[in-house]
């Protein structure tokens, strides 16, 4: 084949694919599926990836492998559905793109350029994981994952370190990068909360494992902080905490920022439980009261959505993985999630019936015999209708 | 969609699915595998997942998650092929409930309500993986695993303690719940014998890997107790081994009771290895003396049954594991089998083509150069045949 032609046809497929509508799958009525992924790897651009000049690629062989688009921010900018793409490439490395669709569900085209996102501090190894929020501040920040090698551990070649990494910005394109998160531990999964707390901003994290204030609870925390331009973590407060033999037993998360309702804060989280085949990631569903969002006021039991399908295999096995989500102002409802730090995938709902399923799900009873009376009133219950 | 319709069209999609007819796949010419799973989470009552009423549940939204149904026991009960499967709901507990089918491979279909299994002391964190035995005593009995959190590690929200709960039915609905096992360690996969042997109850046991009396071996044992309503370990011997290299390398497990057959007792068990991707459980037969059942009689090398297709994905990867069979009177074999912790699946087979498959694999000879004599010696046997 001709050069020529294998560009026309490199660039047909790629139309293709870009103009490929979804379609979404009855489920459970909670939320919908959609038959494809909303964004892969095969989205990004063409001239990302091929020197489309004969003369220094006769073979029209792609000279740089982009390998996964995942773990996305989410935020309506204009009448735009934007993510802010965690994009890897063959080395491993990510970075961040950000691609835009009219409708949420298909038609996503990553902008022309990736993101530069300005260092701070010893250059990044990695960047990944971006939290968007847009603040009462005016700014929309930038909260993401930050690793770097572990110097002191010299011999482990895995050994990193993690921290809260902050940018601001109005365009997602050019960007202001704040001081890294000050804290006491490392910081994974750091989320901004979108309005000030007593005058202050607040912020969700996830101290590492078993290294908080009380010394036996683990899980997602509370901190306030005076000035997002010098951010430190002063105490933390448990505010989520993990539990034996639940779907968040080994680790947890917040996912995206947390979505004001009349009923209170909405939160999506990841839970993590260890099994025979490794770790296997869940989202969840939580709510916190409007005037103290550091109050857990509903906490329906077990996972919110789990793999299914060909969601369970990727690069990393089972795993689900939100940190997106965006509320149009009718209430309609679309949630960004990859599977298997692959591929984003969106399932669309509306607030309200996230809302009801926070509030009509019985918690976690945390042993068989609740579930099984849980399950058994649900029974009963029906059997009255007849 | 107005309540009504949504109801009527699950209602239809679920009838859709119970009603599906299997079909059998010619495989080794040892057993037939089936195009579909026997039993899923899809399989489970509308009632217990719904709540019907549109006052409470304007709309239609799932209310109980049931997620996966797996690692069942299985017994003939009259005519009906009966399964008591390990029902998760997305709380990550797991119960017991009963679904019958009228020809062992379609048609099953669950009993309305779950099993409330009496709880013995401290209330179990969770149940799962009952060996239903009808023992030559009259009675049917389920042992099965009870979970409890492991108080001695309180930092550990993983550790858990692992003992076998016994109890007794004629009906699989009324139970009358025994004393746990009594045993110096944990028990996961303890297998009533059918018969008495020497007037005693026997037990298929597997102590915590690496604690048995010899200090050195680890594998399926063998114990007698005197009264099974006051069951207790008190000497283990070793009756099927793990080996180095083997499929069994990590840890082995008794699945369902043994079948008695003229050439001895018929054993299905589990072998488990460790590989890059975690742990990868695989299905085996080994035979014991009639008379003396603590003696094994043959042990054909390798894996009966490993994943194939979409049995290798799903909730823990890589998994075939199996605790329930029924041998029907003329010969037929039902063997149940789980895949990854998600769904059942069913095998069909005859009792003499297993015998005769344990009977005339070779042993495992525990490193290649004999793998390849092996072969090398039925290549010549066929040569001959020319």
């Amino acid at each position: 084949m001709e050069f020529k032609e294998k560009v026309a046809l490199l660039r047909s497929r790629h139309a293709a694919l870009l103009e490929r509508e979804n379609e979404a799958i009855e489920g459970n009525g909670i939320y919908k599926r959609y038959r494809y992924p909303v964004l892969t790897a095969d989205h990004a651009p063409l001239e990302w990836r091929y020197d489309f000049n004969p003369d220094t690629n006769p073979y029209c062989m792609e000279r740089f492998g982009i390998h996964a688009v995942f773990n996305s921010g989410a935020i309506k900018l204009g009448d735009r559905y934007t993510l802010m793409a965690r994009v890897e490439a063959a080395d491993r490395k990510s970075f961040f793109a950000v691609a835009e669709s009219p409708n949420g569900v298909d038609h996503f085209r990553f902008r022309p350029r990736p993101v530069t996102m300005p260092e701070y501090g010893e250059p990044a190894t990695n960047i990944y994981d971006m939290r968007l929020v847009r603040h009462e501040d005016g700014w929309i920040y930038g909260l993401f994952c930050v690793e770097r090698k572990d110097l002191s551990l010299p011999g482990d070649l895995s050994a990193a370190v993690a921290a809260c990494g902050i940018a601001r910005t109005h365009d997602l394109e050019n960007w202001e990068r704040l001081p890294d998160l000050v804290s006491g531990t490392q910081q994974r999964n750091v989320v901004l909360h979108p309005e000030f707390v007593n005058g202050k901003y607040a912020l969700y994290t996830r101290p590492q494992d078993g290294f908080i204030e009380t010394g036996t609870k683990a899980g997602i925390c509370w901190a306030l902080t005076d000035d997002i331009t010098r951010a430190e973590v002063q105490s933390e407060t448990i505010l989520n905490e993990q539990h034996y033999h639940t779907i968040m037993e080994a680790k947890n998360g917040e996912g995206p920022a947390p979505i004001k309702t009349p009923q209170g804060w909405l939160h999506l989280a990841h839970g993590v439980r260890s099994c025979a085949s490794g770790l296997r990631y869940v989202l969840y569903l939580y709510m916190t009261d409007l005037e103290d969002p550091s109050r857990v006021t509903a906490r329906p039991a077990g996972f919110f959505m789990a793999p299914e399908g060909g969601e369970y295999v990727g690069d990393v096995m089972n795993v689900l993985f939100s940190n997106g989500w965006i509320a149009d102002p009718d209430g309609k409802l679309f949630l960004y999630y990859a599977s298997c730090d692959s591929r984003m995938h969106v399932a669309t709902s509306t607030v309200d019936r996230l809302v009801d399923y926070c509030l009509n799900t019985e918690p976690d009873g945390f042993r068989t015999g609740k579930t099984v009376e849980r399950l058994n009133a649900l029974i009963d219950k029906n059997l009255k209708l007849q």
